[in-house]
């Protein structure tokens, strides 16, 4: 069977998985994945189709469409990227910015920091620009950051997953393009459960996840670019480094450019489960999942704040309503409050990440979780975990 | 809702995806992607895991032993890639070759010109060491190149599916080690149905596809490094540009470093499923799959030679066994042929890639597509197709 010459030695004996497949249940309330619709999960049982036959390209058009509808714009100019929320971060910086470019970016967690980094790996000038955690930037401060630098692009994270921080978007995109720089955001854990409107609040690219508030696996990565956008990765004097992202190919593969051109192969089954998501969040309504979202936000507060507990961004204004970051009070083993959720409930809290390690805990209510019933579960673990470390406020009510 | 002074314009009513998903049933029998086992793709239904749960790195564990398996190494450096097989091509040329080194590249079809324009993209030298479609290079050939330019790395398509030829891959592992080569291996359309082994034969770096012979859903690539692999990526002088694609970091995420780190979110679902196919590629044991590709391939050019149909690899020793290439006629509509199969038989033959494009047809065997029945639909395709154009030659036993 091997070709002339080739050893083909003996074939070693397999060590791989034994059986057929079995996962726990888990409910995830943490800040991300959150549980998948199974609508969406099952869509991923249909058979394949070939990446570029036209049925699939029908089903690229149905996800596009969704995507415009989700992202609330005209643009034609959406995709999904191959990948998590890292694929649209790398995509957005490797094709808006050119080695040498000033890049303002925004860093208050851990978000700005890897875009940070991703910026200074591609070869722009990244200028750093620092909030405490828990923090968010002024317009004020933005405007004198932008008027300062003039930067090709300025990166904000509209909800930042670790410090629960909610930055305020107004009036960003005019302020960009009076100074001919690229607003990029990150709405991946906030995209679906909070308002965002690209065209009308000006945004130039955006990139988000599929497994938070859409509701459906990792590995797409929901793009959005604007005119300015595309026209700027038109007219760059180098190509983008990475084949892989490069949206000259990819935007010709999902019809931007009024053709189809074969760039890597759809990834078929993920695709089918986020035209499914995108389905499912048509039939629910952007309003109300803007409102559920809010109001679910609302009553896990309510329960926490019971119980003493206090949110560790401070200011309600710039608090973020999908992942919620609740102090660890002192002399509280947080480690302990997450192992009790998960060992009694299946239920995964989750700690901080980056700067806030051992200062929080965070709670997801995203998407197919976003339930009363699930928010009531989260507060039963918080308040029996608590009651067992002796950290219960003595209330009536709550013995 | 909205954040202060952030205006919420009227939302635009849903124009994406309505009512339940539904898709055609396609038989894909072209170079890929291939139908994938209805095991994994039901694999993809169960709830999803956090991508730092216990129980999913179980997941992954089981996934780097089946892989191991595949690739018949005792590397403890295997993982997927996030991303098709352009995520495992990147991802080799972007960690093992630093700006400025010489790196010479196989181009036989599309997949050698691909990897030496991502070579250029990524800063180095490429030398490009070109061979006529349907042609595969000598050892000699590869020893004068390797040793006149003493390159950082050599690479080579096992199996180039826009040309049906196979590499042969004997003494190159030996050859480059003497000459300070990383020798890299494209096995996308061959990995599981001809022999590969990774360390008996001394390769380095190795990337495949998942939806072709694993018969998984696009969306993973598997891939291999070797110790030396590994010594020269952590010996590097500057970072890998892509984060993404950082294997310091993928490796971490994988436990290639003895820990774990947060790097990206694992697809999980597409993991569910790739755990499968390799559960599904142990049972079926490896000499088995190599064995039934190999007579499955005798059995197609059995058929076809029947109809007078000639393969585009003139020398058997070069021609793939996967991924098949069968020269066009004179005088027949290729298209025509591909168009009466589909609208037939709902079943996909492809016509050619890059330089082959009108000259030849692809026949994929691979996977769970590779039987008995499927050989015989595609035979039967072809004679009516060509008896429909008055090109069956005339023989009695086809009339």
């Amino acid at each position: 069977m091997g070709r002339e010459g080739e050893p083909i030695p003996e074939v070693k004996a397999p060590e791989g998985p034994k059986g057929v497949i079995n996962v726990p249940q888990r409910l995830l309330m943490g800040p991300g994945p959150a549980n998948a619709n199974p609508r969406v999960l099952a869509a991923q049982c249909l058979p394949l189709l070939g990446h570029m036959h036209p049925p699939f390209f029908k089903i690229m058009d149905e996800i596009q469409a969704g995507l415009r509808y989700l992202f609330q714009t005209e643009s034609k100019y959406t995709c999904l990227m191959s990948g998590t929320g890292h694929a649209g971060m790398e995509a957005c910086i490797s094709n808006l910015l050119e080695p040498g470019e000033t890049f303002v970016v925004g860093d208050k967690g851990i978000w700005g920091l890897r875009v940070a980094d991703i910026g200074e790996r591609f070869g722009a000038k990244v200028v750093h620009l620092k909030k405490d955690a828990g923090h968010t930037f002024s317009y004020d401060e933005l405007k004198e950051a932008v008027e300062k630098h003039k930067p090709a692009a300025l990166f904000l994270c509209q909800g930042d997953s670790s410090t629960g921080v909610h930055q305020n978007l107004s009036g960003l995109g005019e302020l960009c393009h009076k100074n001919g720089t690229l607003l990029i955001i990150d709405t991946v854990c906030t995209l679906g459960g909070v308002p965002f409107f690209a065209d009308a609040w000006g945004i130039d690219a955006m990139y988000s996840g599929s497994q938070k508030v859409i509701g459906a696996p990792p590995g797409a990565s929901p793009l959005f670019f604007s005119q300015r956008a595309v026209d700027k990765l038109k007219s760059r004097k180098t190509k983008p480094i990475s084949f892989c992202w490069d949206l000259n190919l990819v935007g010709d593969y999902w019809g931007w450019y009024n053709s189809r051109s074969y760039h890597h192969t759809g990834m078929v089954s993920t695709w089918y489960a986020m035209r499914e998501a995108l389905a499912v969040i048509g039939e629910d309504g952007l309003e109300n999942l803007w409102e559920k979202h809010q109001r679910l936000h609302n009553e896990l507060w309510a329960g926490l704040k019971e119980m003493g507990l206090e949110p560790f961004v401070e200011d309600p204004a710039e608090r973020l309503v999908t992942v919620n970051c609740i102090k660890v009070p002192p002399g509280v083993d947080w480690k302990a409050v997450i192992d009790y959720a998960m060992d009694t409930y299946n239920l995964e809290i989750w700690g901080g990440l980056g700067q806030t390690v051992g200062k929080i805990w965070r709670v997801g209510i995203m998407g197919y979780n976003a339930t009363p019933g699930n928010v009531e579960l989260v507060l039963a673990a918080f308040r029996e975990a608590l009651k067992k470390q002796g950290k219960l406020p003595d209330r009536p009510f709550l013995t």
